[in-house]
């Protein structure tokens, strides 16, 4: 421990943050002092600000400071077909490639019943609410290849299904193991074209 | 770029934290914003705290909330004895050791002539003005052995001998090419006994 109790709180808030032990923790905040306390304060008030302002769209789950996101707000999305994906960047992954023009449902994380995380605790019955608006034909499983996400992608598949709506995958051109944050474009927008 | 300014822009903000990339920053702030508000707002109010309250030991350099640290302060310890270190966390590495009873100088970085740190941006003239109190009488160039850390002691080291004190290095028991925080505390003790 430091001679300051406020340096000392800074480490142990900056390890509240993932994949930071308590070596990066002490590292970021003697950069932080010594070298960019504007970035110190910059930081402290974006997370303020980002707290107070940012929720989740009413309609695809994704963060958003509006009742309902820009993109489920496009009237000129093809409103038969619902891409479900596990966070925003897989989203935006999928954005960027330009193959998909329908809408999404983000779900905020994935299945993973060793860490209490069940349908129940990843809220699935919002995106059957919204799969189920009467407007959405297929729903395309996007989830990451991952054993998690091939979990997810087979629990929402069936459910689903049994609910009458057609249900694909992304197509096996995505690598196994893989997770989608980090595909090239072009394995994704094939994946996307070839889904079964 | 998402739904959100105020997720852009703690994500951004995330990225003043050495070795974020925008990748981890923005991991980070969907964990936060998902999982760990509390978290945020405790982060966003440690930091304010922080940069408000922490400043320089007159004496030492090292963070304080106070005018003088509670270890210059100590009145047990040897005056005659200054131990010049790179960071807190190294001159913590050493308390640990219990080898060194003396008073410690901290450079808050070291002489790094490409990234535009010379002798005058790292404030040396502090440390002399230090070392030169009349009470010093060897000053322990603990740095690390790196090569910015040995060229650091040998320039602190020049100057200071030229002023007419004992200066040593740690013994060369500290594994080459290492950094004190990372190595065990019976190789520092010894060192520290091994001065040269
Ligand atoms: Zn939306
Ligand atoms: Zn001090």
């Amino acid at each position: 421990m430091s001679d300051s109790n406020s340096l000392d709180g800074l480490v142990e808030a900056l390890r509240r943050l993932p994949g930071v032990g308590v070596k990066s923790a002490s590292r970021m905040a003697y950069h932080l002092l010594q070298h960019d306390r504007d970035g110190a304060k910059l930081l402290s008030r974006a997370l303020e600000q980002a707290t107070s302002t940012v929720r989740h769209c009413e309609r695809c789950n994704t963060f958003t400071e509006a009742p309902v996101c820009g993109l489920c707000l496009d009237a000129r999305r093809d409103a038969t077909k619902l891409c479900v994906v596990e966070t925003p960047a897989d989203q935006a992954a999928l954005e960027r490639t330009g193959a998909f023009r329908g809408y999404y449902f983000v779900l905020m994380g994935k299945l993973s019943p060793l860490d209490g995380i069940g349908p129940r605790e990843l809220g699935v019955s919002r995106l059957f609410e919204r799969a189920l608006d009467g407007q959405v034909s297929e729903v395309i499983l996007a989830t990451n290849f991952t054993a998690e996400g091939e979990a997810t992608a087979h629990v929402i598949g069936e459910a689903l299904r049994q609910r009458g709506l057609t249900v694909t995958r992304l197509a096996r051109g995505v690598p196994a193991g893989s997770e989608l944050e980090y595909v090239d474009l072009g394995t994704i927008a094939h994946a996307l074209v070839d889904r079964r």
